[in-house]
């Protein structure tokens, strides 16, 4: 009896897709791509859009450098072999967030073109949104929330985007997101608003 | 007016956590690592325990060879150092999914104890389940649904994991589930049933 148990090892329980996922959460995973300058309000509209989609009953989850530097990427530098590694991770978590039914929300400058296609490539149409959260260098440097502008000023950080090292902006996004122009509370809602307009809060039909 | 604005990018909004992302799914994210040798059923059960839990209501991922060598891990080959490389990263993968509110397991045979306490380690107590699921060489090379045994004892693969390379066994996992002497349904029923018990399909308190 054991031994024909032994060789029992497939299931006929039918393989579970994302699309059930999907229905579960009443969603469609997607990667949110949040590109711009440092102080443009990626991880501010990242967290609130996350809060503002858990109250609507919708999963949410943002990938920074908090939770991706330190941890899966803790082995990568700043050359520019290593900046590449580091987006092209965090591209592959976030498909593997994207086909776990989650919206996910990168929170990174990535300021590459070549980058940013090069982790949209990993993905089926549709699945990769590339926000632009725009704000001129100006503004970004007057707001200058964690004081890395005056240090990169001061040279105290070699290659800081914007001020000795490019920003490319991106010439295609799904959205942009305007941040000099309007509130926090504005760029929320409009991330939102594309989202459901886009029909990302819905379970996929059939 | 506008100059106003782009000062204000701080949210009121208060910040979401894992606890907010686990209530809304009614369950505590965790990882529930498999490990075994090849043939032992770990991706068979893996992938019955997720459609068992998605019955249930309950959001399981499943990160396994091909979702995990194929994309983030590809850049990786097998010598020592690589396969530490894949092990860790899976474990952060792992963790940031767990921290998402998701039920991921992982299905990988991670051979060595060193690197399977490497990932415990980047855990919370309670985050991170090591179960071994059980079958002895002898089983899995009859079952060899993959014909890699045969490959692997006609020397096509060197370093082969229980032939050629070491299996360390699990010292103190959180869970031992024998496959050669139940059937695969008994085998996610009891998976399943220890998630339950331990209260891991529950959403926190509080």
């Amino acid at each position: 009896m054991a031994e024909q148990k032994a060789t029992n090892i497939t299931w006929h329980g039918g393989a579970i897709g994302r699309a059930d996922r999907e229905k579960l959460l009443g969603q469609k995973g997607a990667t949110v791509w949040f590109t711009g300058l440092s102080g443009s309000g990626k991880s501010t509209i990242a967290v609130a859009a996350e809060a503002e989609l858990l109250k609507r009953g919708r999963l949410a989850y943002v990938l920074d450098g908090d939770n991706v530097r330190h941890g899966l990427n803790k082995n990568l530098g700043f050359s520019p072999e290593d900046r590449t590694e580091n987006i092209r991770r965090i591209g592959e978590v976030a498909k593997l967030f994207t086909e776990s039914g989650v919206l996910v929300f990168t929170s990174f400058i990535s300021p590459y073109r070549a980058d940013r296609d090069s982790a949209r490539e990993l993905f089926e149409a549709g699945d990769f949104l590339e926000v632009y959260i725009e704000a001129d260098v100006e503004t970004c440097e007057g707001r200058d929330p964690k004081g890395l502008y005056k240090k990169a000023r001061a040279g105290e950080i070699p290659e800081f985007t914007g001020i000795s090292a490019p920003y490319e902006e991106p010439e295609k996004p799904e959205l942009v997101v305007p941040t000099q122009s309007q509130t926090v509370e504005e760029s929320v809602a409009q991330v939102v608003a594309f989202l459901e307009e886009k029909g990302y809060l819905d379970a996929p039909k059939g």
